[in-house]
């Protein structure tokens, strides 16, 4: 799979890309598939309807590699947190985290009731081309943590950030917790048969650069050790979202780290591009437009160079009115301008 | 003034503090005022009880300068759109501008109808103690149009992106406006008394690299230069949040660069403290804790030495619930580690 070789920075006969979120509201094919769900939880619970999604982007756009389709709160959920999806407020979960008493009482293996989604994985790769990739993926302990501490989105994080500072002993119990959950979920996923697994930590720039380390990238990297131990063929990608400050500290043993838009490729490059293959980075709202995607896809290649050490992705996930025609056309030119 | 002084790397009797809204909801006195106005922007246009609520920190806490209450969104506002505060959402501007009709309707010379707050200004200046400056600011361009084409916070900003990539053109001309009329506003500030500019723009970490120069800071520097030139005894503060991995390419005539606190101090001094002073940086949920609080200033201060090219500050603004006692330790803390 021209996607894994990547990972591991064997030559590939051109870049391979994938995008976040590439199984979303901007394809009218996802949203009939949606529609006939109900709603996302439900989409999210049928392994059915979430392998035909999973599988839509590389019929549609051909990527390079799937994505299960899932959402990183199924974990809170399965350890016993009740979890709504507002519309247009994004996931509340209710009876937030904010005491010892509170971790305790959460279910240790939330990977048991996970089922639906090994199910789903099966499918999946089963109906996949054989040269295409499955990746699946976890939210990162922090970034689960700070929904189950905050109970929903926030802008100043003021909850988790007063337990980083004042009851540490507490959130790392939760930390804790968490990772061993992840590390049994993944190695179920990966059993299920993924071909790579992502671990996404969306809230890490919440985090000064100390708090960063120890509360968010010491688990993650955790995680990377303890998969790659039992599976060293699988690739770990780990995309801390918006530490651009915090690149001279990274480290650990995985295969691929994730580039935010945020984080210029050069930077990334200089800092991390020897060690880790890199994936990213492009600004998901230059899709609005040709020109800035090609300006964009450009750019890219041309400071990562063609067919090694990189994975073209988005720098964050597609957003739900990009017009279809242009990510096909994203995927068709980072094809073509890197093809040997 | 010890913070005046500072920002032109003077050598100082200490390292100069204060507090990015060091007036607001933390403190009670904040709270009596602000309740007795009514609302929010019924305080901003109060010129007694704005200069009020200006003047109690220093008062209560002993910080180095005090800084103008007022709020950036006036300016949209005086330039015709209608402004609301909604309860726990953030502001709203009505009919937000999506076209070069939007911003052609928009009144040229908001400063004009800003009396009031050169008014806050002629009395804090009068109040203030000959050795406390007084800051006054304005929001960034970028920051402004984000919020006049976004119409309300937004987690994506994908309505201002697509203007980015598909219509420049309407986005610089609202982007011309505002630097035009943020010079005028700022020269007013001056020409009342304030001792000091700080120019937020608390959104750059919305745009990519390439974008962060051409759409925020080619404003920011611009409206610094013409500040400069016409009064170099008023330094300027340049504080765009979010961009630690954009600093190798910051450029232009200004004093000061704030440093928010997910970029690192010390890559802050490796990148521009040779050519600005810097102000920053402290992690404000630090302040929850006070030994937190305490580490936080010794590792700032070991990095950035005392006296001498560094303003002490947070490295975003102060949370409603932070205790008092711990902003008032924070300042004495700052003072006495840094005294000669």
């Amino acid at each position: 799979m021209i996607f894994v070789d990547a990972c591991f920075r064997k030559k590939t006969p051109y870049t391979p890309i994938w995008m976040m979120r590439q199984a979303g509201r901007y394809l009218p094919e996802y949203m009939e598939v949606r529609n006939r769900a109900g709603d996302f939880l439900s989409l999210c619970k049928d392994p059915e309807l979430a392998a035909q999604v999973t599988l839509q982007p590389v019929e549609i756009l051909d990527v390079d590699a799937a994505i299960l389709f899932s959402d990183i709160l199924v974990i809170p959920m399965e350890m016993g947190m009740e979890l709504h999806f507002q519309k247009g407020e994004g996931p509340l979960l209710e009876r937030p985290i904010r005491s010892l008493d509170d971790v305790e009482a959460l279910y240790d293996y939330p990977e048991e009731r996970l089922g639906y989604v090994y199910e789903t994985i099966g499918i999946v790769r089963e109906r996949l081309p054989k040269e295409k990739a499955l990746i699946g993926f976890s939210g990162a302990p922090w970034t689960l943590a700070t929904y189950m501490v905050e109970g929903s989105g926030s802008k100043t994080y003021a909850a988790i950030k007063k337990m980083v500072y004042t009851e540490p002993e507490v959130l790392h119990a939760l930390l804790i917790k968490l990772s061993e959950a992840i590390k049994a979920y993944l190695l179920k996923q990966i059993e299920a048969g993924v071909n790579a697994v992502q671990i996404f930590d969306s809230w890490a720039s919440a985090l000064e650069r100390e708090a960063f380390f120890e509360f968010s990238w010491s688990y993650m990297v955790e995680i990377a050790q303890f998969l790659k131990e039992r599976h060293p063929e699988i690739p770990v990608i780990l995309f801390p979202k918006g530490i651009a400050g915090y690149l001279d500290g990274i480290y650990g043993q995985f295969d691929v780290f994730g580039v935010d838009w945020g984080t210029p490729m050069e930077l990334a490059k200089r800092e991390l591009g020897e060690r880790y293959v890199l994936q990213g980075n492009m600004e998901p709202a230059r899709l609005y437009d040709r020109e800035a995607t090609k300006k964009g896809v450009e750019e890219i290649i041309e400071v990562m160079g063609a067919r090694e050490g990189h994975i073209f992705n988005l720098g964050h996930g597609m957003l739900p009115d990009l017009p279809v025609e242009n990510a096909k056309y994203l995927v068709e030119l980072v094809h073509d301008l890197t093809r040997r």
